[in-house]
């Protein structure tokens, strides 16, 4: 069985290849797929799923990840990573001065496509904004905690038990396990 | 002559009326466009142009605005809407509050699209980031000052003739005029 990765980012191939290698073979072809500006990942990996579909004719999976902050409307929501490298860490905790309720939220939506259509999958990871702290991840992980320590002080085996995209992408593995026959046929 | 504007933003069909009938008949299609993510409103545009294109097969425009703030690494950029509707005029303001550099501009880009190509048309309007004030326009209108005053305390007709999307569309209009056989044999 195999699956391809449409990513223009190695950090999720070696996620993925992580998770289901060698049940499941995992290719990679990089490829950009424009956006729906839409605050919704599911309607975003949707549409990148249909977009790669249509150039690639093969099952595929692609991703869309959001981080949300409950007191900024869901900000930055699916533009983490424009936000991330823009304001950074710095700018979040700047616009969070003051304001009590710091919830915030890692989505991640993986939409599978083949010739029967689009199945989306996802994964939720609830926690809360505090202080920089901890050397490993990136973006965000210094200052999201989902328990009492942030996301960069945990190890990868650890973050990769609990982390929103593993979520998402086990749900598609077990679903994807079940349906081995379906999706065999759509690779000849 | 007749050109079609594609958008879901009914005051921007309203704008390009205003600048180009009578001599140029507008149209006006309503339809989502995905977009590349990416920093830079030409290719933006172009991207949201093609898709058009692909969908209508008619000779039509797109656009795309970006508001770019210097000193915050040119956030919000191309997510200017998204970033007005959750962070607002108040988290632009405690974005930038200590910081010495308020530089800011709106840049738009115009994308033409028919059976020869892409075109783009661009337009810019600087300034920089004061308090609220005024009461017309939209958005980041009334804490942007292109001059004494903010854009929101400007009549309409005054933005109308400074505006970066004015300039753009300006831009093309000029274009248009001078190659207008090939329009309309695209046309028929």
């Amino acid at each position: 069985m195999k699956i391809t990765v449409v990513t223009s980012n190695s950090n999720k191939v070696a996620e993925t290849k992580n998770l289901f290698q060698p049940e499941i073979e995992v290719d990679h072809i990089s490829l950009d797929c424009p956006e729906f500006r839409n605050s919704d990942v599911n309607i975003i990996a949707k549409g990148k799923a249909e977009y790669a579909y249509e150039k690639l004719h093969i099952p595929l999976i692609v991703d869309d990840t959001a981080f949300c902050i409950e007191a900024l409307g869901g900000f930055p929501g699916p533009y983490a990573a424009y936000v991330s490298d823009t304001l950074g860490n710095s700018g979040i905790l700047k616009l969070l001065e003051g304001i009590e309720n710091l919830n915030a939220s890692f989505t991640t939506a993986i939409a599978y496509i083949d010739k029967t259509g689009v199945r989306i999958f996802s994964g939720t990871l609830n926690g809360w904004i505090g202080p920089a702290s901890g050397i490993n991840g990136f973006g965000y992980d210094p200052i999201f905690y989902p328990g009492e320590r942030s996301l960069a002080a945990l190890e990868l085996p650890e973050k990769n038990r609990i982390s929103h995209r593993a979520k998402a992408l086990l749900a598609f593995r077990d679903w994807l396990v079940k349906n081995r026959v379906l999706v065999c046929e759509d690779n000849r």
